[in-house]
């Protein structure tokens, strides 16, 4: 056992030469050191350093060699040729497009492994980093991307490689999630925002997590990997959360439902779909009691119906846990490189299940002049709600599915309608697909 | 055996050279096929040689060699040696622990990869197991054998190796979660049973699943991955259903808990605990939420909080596809060899909050009294439910945290109170304890 031991330390680095996990205890920190180059110290960046620094023991025992940052380039601090060329694995955490995407593939031409937390730069210029990483024989390691602590990226490309990925559903921004759940609560949209900057949970700019952007790059990425489509940010279809009421929340909660800003990538026959948008969710489904500031993802395919994982999602600590775990695997994993490309057609033309929320006068009538319109646009009512207040109404329903346009359409009509005294309300309604 | 297949298999299953994945979509049939040979053809077995069949072309898409079926061994067909002979990896799915240990033994000896969802195997020799596959150089995979198609293996071998895992929780056998959900509706075991029967969720003989014994099996196989250290079934404290009531879970629900079968694995400073028992959660535990026959486990971990991965659980399909997953990543991917044990002494004095319910007269002083011999062992109370039935009353309460074998000694001197008209029942309380 022993003499295995000491092999298998010292050969723990070789490529292919799998480390055997937990071996060498004993000599770990005796091995040369693992250098680590940092790109960027902003939050995730200096708790990553942090992270790095108190579980270095640790990680060298499970390594055979001790991680040591051994450069640091900030925009004020460091040059990026001193920094590449003492590194055995460089971290990009800078965010943006540019210098990133040179950095990172300079790094891996220089054949060193990279791992990134940039959600963008996947999205807009995955398929470079991905060529380039494949000729030169490196690790691109991505997890904390995507999902928070979730292994969503490594389940998707190794656990589910055989699968034929259907649809995956995912609420993967915390910051959004943290204030639907306050909203849900009785809380304004402006107060839920409030609550969740002073915890730190947004940023004083949430413009990037509430618009729905940050979701949709993180699901283009996510559609890569499930489809091996690449698609651009601009091909996402994104809606955020900053024009929803409360009122939405509890009238939804009436019908039964929960709402979740939801990121859809779902395949429909040779086409597959990409979007992010506010969706009710019936209660037995597996997001619907996903609350607070929490990433979680669903993974249909009809081999293993659906799996569902969940955990913290927003914070600068989480996502220095993901990359701290990515460096590890490319220290003593061999990774699989990520598929060439195999473009799928992106549809426009999704069909939905919609809550609709209008507000009529309180007259005979009203409910069969509205549901006139929606039947004559082939959409059937499953269920509906309708309350007086003074002389008005509302009206909440719940239709089944059709094609979105369509309902688009009958809104439109809907509020024209003499006895409408509001502009209908129309929010997509997401019930368990596979059941 | 034929030295010269063995040496064209291992050239491209040779460790670190990924069989690029999506490499080849051309070329991928006209390869040599993948010689796949089948021990074993129940249930799972069967499920297995069909979905393989009708994969085929997307694995070989994926992997570069199509899967083929080379050999199928049961008790009335084939012979060992000859099916070895021909494969190029080895699927077990005998069940069992002779003849699956010698046969897993042998084709690791012969330098044949090997996938296993025998969780008692694994449970009882793994070590032996673990240990020839290290030797040898090839892959021992068994994803199957624990949660259904949750990767969860696959998440503590290689995306958490860097992590301190601090505890387990797991819904681990779908059958009996399928149980208690009928029973929080109302129907008694029986009828709970009888229904799982009908619907072939529940075996003839269902006492493996129903004692706790399959789930105790699956804890002690997470507890070697995520702390290294082996714990046979006997070692595991385990404790079934079948002596619960549907009173239970209805009295429960009134506090505001949910009746589960939860596997534990955690650390307790240098030493682990492994156990399986009923237990009640809080509504807002990520397990509660799980109903049917679903696997769910939640990993909790400083650096991460927690992940929980949820998926179904029960049925042959399921475990026959993660058997399919495990197979793909066996020929594309190498994998990290089990690191060798560190043995970790094991508690049995662990500490837990606890639901207690005790018939009692309905008479002035009977709480104090029972109050007051929990007092006497250091059980505080958290909250506590009175209701009269006749001259009788039913308390239900649950307590603080305070160790197992004192709660104990408690039930046993509140039984022998005179104002007891049953015996005291006590079911362990889980919180989110990271909270």
């Amino acid at each position: 056992m022993s003499a295995e031991r000491a092999l298998s330390s010292e050969a723990s680095l070789a490529p292919g030469v799998v480390a055997g996990a937990g071996a060498g205890h004993a000599t770990a920190t005796a091995a040369e050191p693992c250098h680590v180059a940092l790109l960027g110290f902003g939050t995730v960046g200096s708790a990553f350093a942090e992270l790095l620094e108190s579980r270095a023991e640790e990680i060298a025992a499970l390594c055979g060699r001790r991680p040591e940052l051994s450069g640091v380039l900030t925009r004020s601090r460091g040059s990026f040729p001193d920094v590449l060329d003492s590194a055995d694995v460089v971290v990009e955490l800078i965010g943006g497009i540019e210098p990133a995407r040179e950095y990172l593939l300079r790094a891996i031409e220089a054949g060193k492994h990279v791992v990134t937390a940039n959600k963008q730069l996947l999205c807009e210029h995955g398929e470079q980093l991905f060529d380039a990483a494949r000729r030169h024989g490196v690790q691109l390691r991505f997890e904390a991307a995507v999902g928070g602590v979730i292994p969503v990226v490594r389940v998707l490309q190794e656990s589910l490689a055989g699968a034929h990925v259907d649809r995956i559903h995912g609420i993967v921004n915390g910051t959004t999630n943290f204030i639907l759940s306050e909203m849900a609560s009785g809380a304004s949209y402006a107060e839920a925002l409030g609550e969740a900057q002073r915890q730190g949970i947004a940023e004083a700019d949430p413009s990037e997590d509430v618009s729905g952007k940050d979701s949709a790059a993180k699901m283009a990425i996510l559609a890569r990997l499930a489809f091996g489509t690449p698609v651009s940010l601009r091909e996402v279809r994104y809606e955020g959360i900053e024009h929803l009421h409360s009122d939405d929340l509890l009238y939804a909660r009436e019908l039964g439902l929960g709402l979740k800003l939801i990121g859809t990538a779902e395949r429909l026959d040779d086409r597959i779909s990409v979007r992010v948008h506010p969706a009710f969710l019936y209660a037995g489904h597996p997001l619907a009691s996903v609350s607070g500031p929490f990433n979680a993802v669903t993974v249909e395919s009809p081999a293993i119906t659906e799996i569902t994982m969940s955990g913290p999602g927003a914070g600068g600590v989480q996502t220095a846990s993901a990359v701290l775990g990515d460096l590890v695997s490319a220290v003593t994993q061999p990774a699989v490189p990520m598929p060439p490309a195999r473009p799928l057609e992106l549809a426009s033309d999704v069909e939905s299940a919609f809550y609709l929320h209008v507000e009529v006068a309180d007259r005979p009538g009203v409910l069969a002049a509205v549901a006139g319109v929606l039947g004559d646009h082939g959409a059937s009512i499953r269920s509906v709600l309708q309350r007086g207040i003074g002389d008005h109404a509302r009206l909440a329903m719940v239709t089944h599915k059709l094609a979105e346009a369509r309902l688009r359409e009958a809104t439109r009509m809907i509020a024209e309608l003499d006895l409408v005294r509001s502009s209908p309300r129309a929010i997509p309604v997401i019930e368990e697909e596979f059941k």
